[in-house]
């Protein structure tokens, strides 16, 4: 099944466009979990498990962000692995990776994520030029999300800069990615921060059926609702992605499981305008 | 110690500028070795115990490529570890993840990468912002080495644009990374890639005294000389990176040890000229 058809499938089925970011922070998983174990790693695998189970039944998604599992060592893959195991099969699986690189390194990354840990779909960051992302454009069952413009102040330093025609490198990534789809077998899509979504128009515009994958929601401060508005004209798939705002609601409180599935309960219904759209 | 001193000593004590790069593809990993183990991470630990074996006289550094690593799953991690510990203390260490990501995660990647596996550099992917290279900047024993100018032809989509008042973006992010070494207790260095050495030098003065990773030279098709060329006026140190031309020297005989020392020596031999510059 081509990604995107399995990514509208799974946000009609769950009725919802929610993706939850698992980003497990030591700093801020419950006390109350990081108590009862010895080892780091443990807590983080107990902890995502009970994420998992608290959300699921809103979301479509799931985007473990691989940053954080490295920070746990080398014992941080086994727990990556052991969660994406965990996670129920009708889920879509994003690996946040931001890989970019050449050539055969290219080519590893691509067998890492797809092949071995085999994710529905990967972010990568194309600076290293479009040819990065080849080795990951022969999967006709598999999707990339490529770093187009991100909700970070940062964002000014490139993403956001003029670059000859086009008015931001974003319009110029996104224009590139729409003639790239032409001859991929692997289905492209793009990562767009929400913080300002009035300023992702003239991006949509370059790339009219793109799926999307927009982080930035919640904790990060973009509006939903200003969301939805700007993705009127858009004929491309959104999950938007939800991390700390869900995955540590109620962390202080004994009641954590429950803030957490609350908070996704939220965001789910919140997000009911762009489902609506979408089935 | 600054990880510039430790640059410049290691250099100095081996006489030598080159770094070995381990890209451990198992493509090329000679038969004779494949042949000999069960287990894919046996065959790949085994062959980079052996390169190092063979290459450590002639080398100042390693860098292990994280992509053929994470292609291995999980266990590639145990590898990498492992390797790292092989590797004779007194080299420098580069792990090449060119992670490039915001605020927490950012964190995650420096503390992965600076605290757990404790190497010396690590290279980055500037493109989601300058603000993303933060949290690798306050380890006064570190340096990073920032993704600038690469040597394959995606380089021009991106690094090799003209933007605002650069010749290209390349001249841009060694300004920015000139100015943000002033507040930095982590030491910045340069990817730089040695394809066509002369079209570096407007580079160079953006950033006249800055750490340079130097990949490109050997099976990418750089010149040692034109490298040294036009390496002339500037301050920083340079460090030469050969990968695949070395590991994989003799692959197809039984002599494959020898072969890969032989590579190692040779190159060390060709880039005589920049030590001498340095010592």
């Amino acid at each position: 099944m081509r990604f995107k058809t399995k990514l509208r499938e799974t946000i009609s089925e769950n009725r919802s466009c929610l993706c939850v970011g698992l980003d497990p922070n030591l700093d801020l998983i419950p006390p109350l979990v990081l108590q009862q174990f010895e080892r780091k790693t443990e807590a983080v695998t107990f902890f995502l498990k009970r994420v998992i189970d608290a959300t699921h039944k809103h979301c479509a998604a799931y985007k473990p962000n691989l940053g954080f599992f490295e920070a746990l060592g080398a014992d941080g893959w086994d727990v990556f692995k052991e969660i994406l195991d965990y996670i129920p099969d009708e889920k879509i699986l994003i690996a946040d990776a931001k890989r970019g690189d050449i050539s055969s390194t290219a080519e590893h990354y691509a067998k890492a994520f797809f092949d071995i840990f085999d994710v529905d779909a990967v972010t990568l960051n194309p600076l290293m030029g479009f040819e990065t992302l080849d080795p990951f454009l022969d999967y006709s069952n598999k999707g990339i999300f490529v770093l187009t413009l991100t909700s970070n102040p940062g964002s000014a330093d490139f993403l956001a800069r003029p670059t000859g025609d086009y008015d931001t490198l974003a319009a110029y990534i996104a224009d590139q990615l729409r003639i790239k789809q032409k001859s991929s077998t692997t289905d492209i899509g793009m990562v767009l921060g929400a913080t300002k979504a009035h300023k992702l128009e003239h991006i949509f515009d370059r790339f009219p059926d793109g799926s999307l994958l927009i982080p930035g929601i919640g904790k990060q401060g973009g509006s939903v609702k200003e969301l939805v508005d700007a993705l009127h004209n858009h004929k491309g798939l959104a999950l938007v992605n939800s991390s700390r705002s869900i995955i540590f609601a109620g962390n202080q409180t004994d009641q954590w499981q429950k803030a957490i599935s609350q908070k996704a309960k939220e965001m789910k219904a919140n997000l009911a305008p762009l489902v609506d759209k979408y089935v």
